[in-house]
């Protein structure tokens, strides 16, 4: 963790500090130009995400705490959605002159307890000021078998861990001036959008059975992500609007569950698809697991959503904007 | 390259093509949740810098090519730091909505510039929307003998490379309104400023060669990146004054040229330390490379300048602003 211009030494110094770990394969961690870390036998996976508040989070809706968690964890699902085991993580961070103190060190909190959670070591940083929070995280993972987004096939499976659509209905619970505390319906919600847990173990379990074709987390909403993994395969897909699962607490808050379910983005569950020879796999899995088949891949580059009705329609990319 | 909410899927597709690139170590580049990389028998260096519009640079100030070209090269030079060779990078990008589609497509040509130029592979990324431009560059390198900040002794001998403080002038060039064409000088300087030039192959040299005790690439300026070296090997350093090498053009330009070559910044040279035993092969080393020796390192913790007169000061770390 390098600082530019000398701008906050101290603060260096408390990261450095809470952040020193020791492991096998981890030469070089934080304080110098940069980190060096020793090859295993499996791939390395690496990812980044940018997230800038007003765009991705709202300062007065996101406790730094839950930011700092968020930030590690959104990027550990990235590495989750290749099946592989999140290791090391980069931090950039870019935060206001007037930022309180309390805030960083309850981010970095946040970002110490995901990080511990997911045995992940911070091993790299770049501080600096900006006029809004900037937070960039690289994460790098490691996996024997990666499942790309590619390999689906007409014909496979299409399934979803848990349940999509709460996401985003926390942020609207959120939005509207709604705090934890008021029922364990809207905590539940609140906490979907703001905690959000990165499907690590089931992707490990999948990538090591060889189960899924092709996967990637949940960031977008159901239908841009469906959109994505039929595009990168060279598929179609035809989905069962009846087979999404409802999580119950947004079926008795929310009317608009459907299209919370459909189109809510910020979830972090799984999209994977499964040939036939495989389902007896992921039919195992299930019994660990909250998964649930909600369509098929097609030889047509068509996305179709059926609807309760049995009507065929075209599952237009959708999504929620938040901010 | 995922892109959230699919904000520009034609820049998206532009990158993926014009960033496609086939190499034994990759596995999977540009496109799914995560790049894999499959590893060497060296090390990987890994390093993260975020740059931030305002902060950083400006636009008015920063073309976008330059941009480009510099937001990869820092991070490279950080990897030649550790005496390692750059291989892939990671890009976060935050732009305003506003920004002309010549902006970006120069900015990325840049990367794409600097990156062939080095033997650099994209191979991830995130886009967003951001009120200023935000850009966010993670570099894996590989290095089997690295150069950490931590291996000064006392009795070293203290080298930099190149010539300090023609950044800081171009800087002020750039600020005061001149521009490339006015004269042979101010070009050089503007463009010591805007296209740094990492030090990769001066660094693996010295890492091959386990020449270096210690070192680092300037970026805070001399004064700064000295105290950085000491802190890290927990010695002290007494500077000479009148070794300093000064620019042919900064002592035509500038009247400031000493003040520039001790405190300005963002050269990116590397500041290096040789144990005695190991100067004849820095002195071989010399005959490839511009190097001079400046100094020592001392038992003591004090930072000290030798004036010119002979005088002995504290050398404290002071740097110029540039924004």
């Amino acid at each position: 963790m390098k600082l530019r211009r000398r701008t906050e030494p101290d603060l260096i110094a408390a990261i450095r500090r809470d952040f020193a770990v020791r492991r096998p394969g981890l030469a070089l961690g934080l304080g110098d130009d940069a980190a060096a870390v020793r090859p295993g036998k499996e791939p390395f996976l690496l990812t980044t995400d940018l997230l800038v508040e007003g765009s991705h989070f709202i300062r007065s809706l996101n406790p730094p705490f839950y930011l700092g968690r968020k930030s590690l964890n959104v990027n550990i699902s990235d590495i989750a959605a290749m099946g592989g085991r999140p290791r090391y993580a980069l931090l950039g961070l870019g935060v206001p002159r007037t930022i309180p103190k309390a805030w960083l060190e309850e981010f970095f909190a946040g970002i110490r307890n995901a990080a511990r959670e997911r045995g992940v070591a911070l091993i790299g940083g770049d501080l600096s000021r900006s006029d809004k929070i900037l937070i960039s995280v690289t994460l790098v993972g490691e996996g024997k078998r990666f499942i790309s987004r590619s390999g689906a096939r007409p014909g496979d499976a299409l399934f979803i861990s848990g349940f999509p659509g709460r996401a985003q209905a926390g942020f609207e619970l959120l939005a509207q001036g709604v705090r934890f505390g008021r029922d364990k319906d809207s905590d539940a919600l609140i906490r979907a959008f703001l905690d959000p847990v990165p499907q690590v173990e089931l992707g490990m379990d999948l990538a090591r059975r060889s189960a899924a074709s092709a996967m990637l987390d949940m960031s977008d909403g159901l239908s841009v992500d469906v959109h994505n993994l039929c595009r990168e395969s060279g598929c179609g897909a035809e989905v069962e609007e009846k087979a999404i699962p409802i999580a119950a607490e947004l079926l008795r808050l929310r009317k608009s569950h459907v299209r919370d379910a459909l189109y809510g983005g910020e979830d972090y569950g799984l999209l994977f698809s499964a040939a036939p020879s495989q389902l007896a796999k992921v039919r195992g899995l299930s019994k660990k697991f909250n998964l649930t088949r909600i369509g098929r891949l097609t030889r047509s580059r068509d996305i179709i959503l059926v609807k309760r009705s049995g009507r065929k329609v075209p599952f237009k990319p959708g999504g929620f904007r938040h901010f």
